[in-house]
């Protein structure tokens, strides 16, 4: 048995993990606008506390914790350097994590952390879309475009501190500008929230659109859904969205499978839930763009499988 | 004792390798116009045997022979699957090598291959710029852009065939067409060959540039040493020749230190002979481009110190 924590902006989830399945969970408010990090993570221990508690898990039978965080970590030292959606900089959330299981339970079980794109990626790799695979990439679509890079069944960070920040790679010089302060990077072209803002301008350019009846005229209500919706049925101003920013994203993937050359390439996030709809579209487009056509080998690409619990499978087995 | 192979488009060298030093050398034409791979591949081979000869160095002193070639390359297999700027496609290299070593000079010695510049990398990493670390990359801005990667000390290309393109990364969408079919790679903007179209441009553009003087008015006679030595004069042409050129350039890096956050980064091919004047410069604008400037690593940015014989040394090493 063990446990995997997933540390999101919202929730913190924890699982407890035997083999690929999660047989008990527990849900934690992250509340990090409140709570200092401290007590966030004193919060996250006793439910932790709880859950193999209740579930009757000894402390020896619990072979290890692993914490999904996101942000910059240095899983070395246990420590979260800094993450921009909870607020947090420099916490040693290791040594904390481990002092309050033995003040609170006299515990003490092996403790690792991961930035939370590593973790869900080890965990399609472990047990999901990618299993049975040794070296894959997945590239999270979300409200940013997030990444991590599996080679031999390990997480590849980068050497040092900031590394795998596939979402920051420019694609357009003097491109749309980042909230990271470059210009034109791809998580401007191929985020969940990039596609929202390509369709809202469309849809308002052309008012004629099926996209602003579906939303009730309120493009504030327009989802990703409704986007794809329109688009299967021709709605033009949705068509060009929907090219522009599979042009965009299949960009990024030959960009990444040039340098890497994964075996697999696996998408999540929010848009991945348009499955073979949006991969089948993307691999022809991608098979055009990697380099060395003839001998370059290119990688399938499909969507993620473990969702929301790939983050606390891949921290279960860090 | 060891020998390093590093075959180019012109001439294939040979180095005996000592430690960190080539204590001999030999030149073969490649010649690959006119001869079928397997006579360039026997005239090698026949020349390492004379090294070995003259020096007196026997079979069991010989502890590896590596062959740096361009191109796509197999190491597990020994095998070219494509070298473009020597026509070869599908050669069996490791395999007519030994078979020559063997029938000529009755002698059996380990053998390795791999990509020249991935060669490259590792002889900088073994003994040249980024000696005593273990992770680096090294950017050779020539004809095209070409690239290696090592991760703890050894060489990283990609899981499958094709990998580590470093020059395929596009980093303008819809920017300017690249032999790789691509529109936007990197190579169309850090290749030396890019620097000087963007020389001749601004030359042919403004006639009292002193880049027509430098060239006697011949721009096929502009090379890049004359770009920079107007540069350094405040000729306002070069000028901004050589700002786009560092200002693409650092994207390269940025986006490849965003990836790999590597310890060191290596610049090498001809480009890189402006040394500190073009680090220095680079350096101050990939400070400011990396992510999270506050945490995240930003690597020292240096010239090749091996140069040319960075290939033999790499591939003594393999």
């Amino acid at each position: 048995m063990r446990i995997g924590i997933d540390i999101g902006g919202m929730t913190v989830k924890l699982g407890l993990v035997d083999g690929e399945k999660i047989v008990a969970k527990k849900v934690v408010e992250t509340d990090s606008a409140k709570l200092a990090p401290e007590e966030v993570i004193h919060n996250i221990a006793t439910a932790a506390i709880a859950l193999l508690k209740e579930n009757q898990v000894g402390e020896k039978e619990c072979e290890s914790i692993g914490i999904a965080c996101p942000g910059s970590v240095e899983p070395k030292k246990g420590t979260v350097l800094y993450a921009n959606n909870i607020a947090w900089e420099n916490v040693p959330l290791l040594e904390l994590f481990a002092q309050y299981m033995m003040q609170d339970a006299q515990m003490q079980i092996p403790l690792a952390i991961a930035n939370d794109a590593d973790a869900a990626a080890l965990g399609e790799v472990l047990y999901g879309a990618a299993k049975g695979k040794n070296n894959a990439i997945l590239l999270t679509l979300g409200t940013g475009v997030g990444g991590g890079v599996i080679m031999d069944k390990k997480i590849f960070s980068g050497y040092m501190a900031g590394g795998c920040e596939l979402g920051h790679m420019v694609i357009e010089r003097e491109g749309k500008l980042c909230t990271c302060g470059r210009k034109g990077c791809l998580e401007m072209y191929a985020s969940a929230t990039a596609l929202m803002d390509l369709a809202r301008t469309a849809a308002t350019n052309q008012p004629d659109s099926m996209m602003n009846e579906m939303c009730g005229n309120d493009l504030s209500k327009l989802n990703g859904k409704m986007i794809f919706d329109a688009q299967k049925q021709k709605d033009s101003a949705a068509m060009q969205v929907v090219d522009t920013y599979e042009e965009d994203l299949s960009i990024g993937i030959a960009n990444l499978v040039n340098i890497f050359r994964p075996e697999i390439f696996i998408l999540g996030g929010g848009v991945s839930a348009q499955k073979e709809y949006l991969t089948d579209e993307l691999q022809k487009r991608v098979n055009g763009l990697c380099f060395d056509v003839k001998y370059g080998y290119v990688p399938p690409i499909v969507t993620s499988q473990l969702g929301n619990d790939a983050g606390i499978i891949g921290a279960a087995y860090l």
